[in-house]
């Protein structure tokens, strides 16, 4: 869906200079874009790029648009702005309202008339399906789940019973919220007996839920997602856990159960959160780092360990195991220097 | 569903004081208990808790029950019972017997009379669905697969041709047991032969499997779990595994191929188990921790490096890179040392 | 599906030594085989189990062969011919050709006529099926999505829209093939904007993806998974990542934006694999390992840390956070050495 450029502007801002009738088919990067693309200049490092894209607009930051001849659209937030451009260059295609004749939707569930559930799709008893909601082929709505309107479950999506699904979200397939959380008392002979888990997960408006991420809900209150958080894929939330609003989480990282994490941050792909933990907003927790405590400060905060060459790998991490040691051995040097110096002293 | 706290009592042990015809509608958390929920004392850093609590009944090991005032339960493992309450409180509500319409079930399948098989299922030919077993919507059971009695499959399990599935299980949303293990046998030229998995997976009693779990079929002999194994979300068991009774693990887990873990073991979460390798029973693997070779002795093994605010992460960690210099460095000041020290008693 | 010896042999090559006429009925491993089956010795650690095996015939590099009474085929590589006895004997056993009658398909789609389409499938407009190929139970195709001749979609697999999947494939259930990247542009509130992710997947021929592994779309070009490369389960490929040609990588592991990963790499299990890097082919990322930069040269990679007994974790690691000031020590230390030694000298 092709837009005129000065039609852009008119509706996203910035400071168009250049040919205002010139028809934008999509948005590409730099070194692809043709005459009918739009391309964006956010990294310094990318201004050789620029020089040769054959782009025909690029956003750029203010001061990289002086003095440039091409068509260009100068704003503070390239990136952001390349978003938006994209977002109307390449509307939600959303499938006809209605109930396909293959979709199994129990009578007494809600279903808004302009939503659509897809073929496969298996709704149940007491479910309120909002205004202009997909339920994505083969996705599994529980009995008295709520969605609100203009959210969408991509194909194969569940959710348990009782859980709530905010506005505009977005799931993708194979995720699955409201699953039981991981709760058992211990018997004396090592077995286990399972806890129901009594609580739902809340989730909030314009959340994005990745592929097969798992949210599972609380033991006795409700495992919560607020506004505006987006998780990607292959993501475990354990029970009790709540996530603050426009808080993001990267690929296969997991919170353990009743952690508590703040507005804001930013969790990297496979990092780990300890359970019962509180972290404040505006925190990021670097890719393949473990929380272990509790984050009263805003900050960033990191604990991987970077692979090299295995040799040099054997060498130097097999010394891990006696680092206790290697500590005592410079305590000892330092104490047997200080009586040789103060021997020499004397 | 409410009960008399006496007749709760009488079912489930325990020595009351106080109002046998309290109605008890519901398991709470201290702080959020009312009148008619009934909570538990555990931990003994929720006594303060306790004390302001207005839950109607209190389960509290016998010394925190001395000179207690307000309706309680005396006994010795206060989180156990309080599960074994919430189950008695919270039964499971299974779907009406029956195959529904829309499920698609293999008229060689035999699906016992008591058991449900939701819409959208699928049931391949030979399999066996025992009594009061639950097909969750759009679950899978493959050709010649086994159920025993009392088993659920939540929405969209799939289970693969041929594997055994115990009595009294849960298998969460997403799970996929027996898929094919990742065997291959390598070319020359780096290519692959794929090697057919045709062992099973064999699942015994009281087994739960978390959403998004995935237990690989045997390559040649069988991958087993055997009774009351406990597995939380996004777990991998690789094919040929066999894991111990009443062992737990949880989230994002996994175990390689081959490996055996003994009975109770605690694995946790995104825990990491080498293949080819032996752990004995009652071995705690702690969180983020990779065992990489075998455990012959019960205990507790760790191995995750915690996170630390990211400058210090920077100052520390590019130290690990000279490990080794810093200890043949320790070790060539202790000679010289060593040697002056020598001189000096000349 | 038994065979006779000599016509393995005839077919696959082979020296063989013993009787032709025996009838194979199956693959075992040397200390379970019985006299219908075929075992091999390729680690030279299993010679004991191989003098006491009762397999009908083994498979022996030509130096165990030597002198060796029993029925034998003497190859170079006994267990890549382990494989391709194991596949001419368990050969994939494919329903039959048709669309069931519970199986979604839009008029739209093509389905080849040898195509299979199960139960609970969903395919839509445009979407093109091969000859041969299988659609699984409750998987769902998107919109113009095609399918090379000979593929196999386990149940429940998902591909989204305009993704392709090349020849002889095999996904298996769970798996997620072309759900959005993780792709935001921040605003100033700390909101985030989605950017439309328009690229597609694209997976060539041989490819061979595992249960609930998630493969994302591209942003603006395509994310490619090349021929013959093998995913194990659970695996995150974020969008716009390349994989080389015969890359195997084993589960749990992931990679995050924009990396390319060259051709007959192995990645092991629970490993990550940082955004925007390149690997070059041949290179093995061991398990647990982090790569966090580009790798320019083949070799092995490592970065794991062992676990070990709790307390001598605890003695070792908490002098994680001391190495800066270990290392500062050891130069002060040093210096105060030569000093001395110096003063010594004078």
């Amino acid at each position: 869906m092709a837009a005129r450029l000065g039609d852009i502007v008119a509706r996203l801002g910035g400071e168009l200079h250049g040919d205002a009738d010139l028809m934008v088919e999509q948005v590409a990067p730099l070194d692809s874009a043709g005459p009918a693309h739009i391309s964006f200049l956010s990294n310094p490092k990318y201004r050789p790029a620029l020089a040769t894209s054959t782009a025909g607009v690029v956003i750029v930051p203010p001061k990289d648009g002086e003095g440039l001849e091409r068509t260009h659209i100068r704003v503070r937030n390239p990136y952001l702005y390349f978003a938006r451009v994209a977002q109307l260059l390449n509307p939600d295609s959303r499938p006809a309202a209605g109930v396909d004749p293959m979709a199994s939707v129990h009578p007494g569930a809600r279903i808004h008339p302009t939503a659509h559930v897809a073929a496969g799709a298996v709704v149940g008893e007491g479910a309120d399906i909002g205004a202009e909601v997909v339920v994505g082929a083969g996705s599994v709505v529980g009995e008295g789940v709520r969605i609100g309107a203009g959210s969408r479950l991509h194909a194969r999506v569940v959710i348990y019973p009782h859980c709530v699904v905010g506005e505009r979200c977005i799931l993708h397939s194979g995720a699955v919220i409201g699953a039981d959380g991981f709760g058992f008392a211990r018997e004396g002979d090592g077995s286990w007996v399972k806890i129901p888990q009594i609580g739902r997960v809340l989730i909030g408006n314009d959340v994005e839920i990745g592929a097969n991420t798992t949210v599972d809900r609380g033991a006795l209150e409700d495992t919560v997602i607020e506004d505006g958080v987006k998780l990607d894929n292959l993501i475990q939330i354990a029970h009790n856990v709540r996530i603050g609003e426009h808080t993001a989480m990267a690929a296969c990282s997991g919170v353990a159960g009743s952690t508590t994490i703040g507005k804001r941050c930013m969790i990297g792909g496979s990092a780990n959160i300890m359970g019962h933990i509180d972290i404040v907003d505006d925190v990021v927790v670097s890719a393949v780092s473990f929380a272990t405590k509790s984050i009263p400060e805003a900050g960033v905060y990191t604990g991987s360990v970077p692979s090299m060459e295995h040799r040099e790998w054997t060498r130097n991490y097999s010394r891990l195991r006696h680092l206790d040691s290697m500590a005592d051995r410079i305590k000892a040097l330092e104490q047997q220097l200080a009586t040789l110096q103060g021997n020499k002293e004397d």
